[in-house]
C-alpha cells in the first residue's frame, strides 16, 4: 500500500510501503476513504516531537472502511464506516475507566506518533473497540473527519474544562481549525457572546461566519474591550488555541475574577504565571489532551443537523495530491486553508 | 478604646483609639473576646500590602459579643455571640449572589486591610448580617477562631477547589497554619493518604498529630516517594499552602495526569509555569480568596464534635500583651507556635 512516510525533520514522502495486518487480536484494519493533516503534523515535520521514530507513517485524523478485525474485536466488522479517533483507547487501564482515555497508559495518542498513521491508503488500529466510532447513517466523509480530533478536542479542552455556561462571555484566543472548531462547540451552550482574537483577517471573517460575535486583532485592547462589555469585570471564560506563551498569558489576562482559563494549544515553551496578582482571583486553568468521551454525542449531532462541521474544510485534495495538501496546510496565511481533505 | 494600630512598615503600637460606633444602618459594634494573628497581618508590617493606609487598626479574625447594630441589621442583635470573618460581604453585589463573597465589589477583604479591624477592644462590621456568624451554643472561642479564616481557607480554597475525593492521595506543602488546617479538612474527605511538607521538624510533627499520612521535608524526594506510593502516577491533588514559586511549583511537579493544584499561599512573585510539559497532562490549577460560604457547617461541625479546630492554638496572651504575641507569632521556628489567642 502507499502512506505518508516521516524521513526526519522537514522530510516526508508519500511511498510504497507494507500492508497494514492484523498484528493483535483486538486489531482492526481500516481502509482509510479520507483523511486531514493537523498541526501536530506540522510539529512533527519541524522536528518538536522527537519521540516519532523514523519511517512511522503520519496522520491521526480519518475515517475509513473496516476491512478486517481481530477475533477480539466485537462492535465493528468488515464493512463498517467509521470513524478513526486520534485517541486509541486500551479500555482497560485506571485512565480509560475513568473515560480519561487521553491520558490511557497502554495506548493513548499513539496513531502517528508512536506507531504508524492513518494519512495512508489502510491503518491497523489498535484496540479497536475503544479506538473507532461507527458512523451514523447518513453522516458525510469530511464532516466526520472533523470529529477526529478538533471537534472534540475544542469540546471537551475548551468547552468541557472551561466550564462554559449560557450567558457566559468566551474569548477564545486563535481562530485557527481548533479554534474556529472552538467557536462552534462552545456556541453549544448559547454563550452571551463569543469573542474571538486572530492577527489573521480571513479567520477573524471565519469565526464570524461560524458565530463568532465579536472578532478583534491582538493588536487591538482585547482586555479593555471585553471589560467594558462585561461591566469591568472581564470574560467568565478565555479559551487558549495557539499553544504560545503570549495567547496563553492574553487567556488569563481578559478572564474576571472567578473566571475559567481552558488551555488547548500545544505548547513548546514555559511562561510566567503571576501569581502575585492571581492569588487572590479565583481563577480556574486547565490543560488536557482530548478524551474523545464526547465523539459519539457530536456524531449524533452531525447526524441530527445540529452541528456543521464540514464547513471548516477548505481544501479538497487526492491521496495522490497529499504533497500539495501539506504545502497548503503550511502556509494557511497565504493560501486561507482552514481544514484540508484528503480523499481516496 | 484600645487597638493594635499599624503606622507603617515595621511599625504598630497598641494605643488609645476613637471606639468603634455604627456608621451605617447595616453596621454592628462587636466587643472583641478574643483575635488572632495572621501571616497577613505579618505582610501588612512587612509592608507587602502598601495600600493599608497608615493608622489602619489591624486584622481580620475575632470572636466577640455584639453591642450595637444599626437599623438596617436583622440577623443579629445586642448580646449575641459572634464570630467575625474574614470576608465581609455586601450581599448584593454579582459575586455576592454566586456565593464568591471573597470577592464582594463592595467588601470582601476590608477588615484591616481597607477598614478597621478587630485586633481592638471593638470593631465595627460593615454588612453585619452578612459577614458575622452567630456562634452556635457550646463553641468555644478559641475553635471558634480558627473558623474566621484559616478552617474555611483552607477547606474552601484547598479542599473543595482541589476536588479532594474519598481515596485519594492528597500533598500539603507547607505546614503553618493554612497547611495544618487542611490537612483536618481534607481529612473530612478521607484520603486515602495526607502526605505534607515542611522543612520544620515541630510543624511536620503537629501534621502527623493532625491526621498527617506521611510527612516529608522539602529536602527528600518527594516527587519520587508520592509516585513510588501511586503506582507511578503521582497525587491526585497537590495544595500549595505557604506562597513561594518553589512551594507552588513542588504542588504541580508532584500531580498525576489528571490531577488538581488548588494554591492557597498568598504569593509575592510570578513563577514558571511549564506549559511544555503540562499542556498535555489534563491539570488544573486552581487560585482562590476563601468565600466563607461554609463557615456556618464548619461552625456545626464544631458543635458536632466532628472537627477540633481549637488543636491548632499553642499559645495564648492577654490583651496587654499584643506585641508579644505578634513577637512570638513571627519567629514560629524559634518559638513552635502554630496560631495564637489573643483574649480579653
Amino acid at each position: 500500500m502507499e502512506a505518508l512516510v516521516y524521513h526526519g525533520p522537514g522530510k516526508r514522502s508519500w511511498e510504497v510501503v507494507p500492508d497494514a495486518r492484523i498484528e493483535d487480536p483486538e486489531d482492526a484494519v481500516v481502509r482509510v476513504d479520507g483523511f486531514t493533516i493537523c498541526g501536530t503534523d506540522l510539529h512533527i515535520l519541524k522536528g518538536d516531537v522527537p519521540e516519532v521514530p523514523l519511517g512511522t507513517i503520519l496522520g491521526h485524523e480519518a475515517v475509513g472502511t473496516v476491512t478486517e478485525v481481530g477475533p477480539g474485536v466485537r462492535t465493528v466488522g468488515p464493512g463498517d464506516r467509521v470513524l478513526v479517533s486520534c485517541i486509541t483507547a486500551c479500555g482497560r487501564c485506571r485512565y480509560c475507566r475513568e473515560a480519561r482515555y487521553g491520558q490511557c497508559q497502554g495506548a493513548g495518542w499513539i496513531l502517528g506518533h508512536t506507531t504508524h498513521g492513518v494519512q495512508a491508503e489502510a491503518v491497523r488500529v489498535p484496540f479497536a473497540d475503544g479506538s473507532v466510532h461507527r458512523l451514523p447513517e447518513g453522516v458525510a466523509d469530511e464532516a466526520a473527519l472533523m470529529l477526529a480530533d478538533i471537534l472534540p478536542t475544542s469540546y471537551e479542552v475548551g468547552a468541557l474544562n472551561g466550564g462554559v455556561r449560557p450567558g457566559d462571555t468566551v474569548v477564545i484566543v486563535g481562530a485557527g481549525p481548533i479554534g474556529l472548531a472552538a467557536v462552534m462547540t462552545t456556541g453549544l451552550y448559547t454563550p452571551e457572546r463569543i469573542v474571538v482574537v486572530d492577527p489573521v483577517g480571513a479567520r477573524r471573517e471565519a469565526a464570524t461566519a461560524l458565530g463568532a460575535d465579536l472578532v478583534l486583532s491582538p493588536d487591538d485592547d482585547v482586555v479593555g474591550t471585553v471589560r467594558a462589555l462585561t461591566g469591568g469585570l472581564g470574560a467568565d471564560v478565555g479559551i487558549e488555541a495557539v499553544g504560545i506563551p503570549a495567547t496563553f498569558d492574553l487567556a488569563v489576562d481578559v478572564v474576571r475574577p472567578g473566571g475559567r482559563v481552558a488551555n488547548i494549544g500545544v505548547h513548546g515553551k514555559p511562561t510566567t504565571l503571576h501569581l502575585e496578582d492571581l492569588w487572590i482571583r479565583d481563577v480556574t486553568i486547565t490543560t488536557g489532551l482530548v478524551d474523545t468521551h464526547t465523539t459519539p454525542m457530536l456524531l449524533r449531532m452531525l447526524q441530527a443537523g445540529k452541528l456543521d462541521a464540514g464547513r471548516i474544510v477548505t481544501h479538497r485534495f487526492g491521496f495522490d495530491e497529499v504533497a500539495a495538501a501539506y504545502d497548503l496546510f503550511a502556509d494557511p496565511v497565504a493560501s486561507g486553508a482552514l481544514k484540508v481533505a484528503v480523499h481516496r
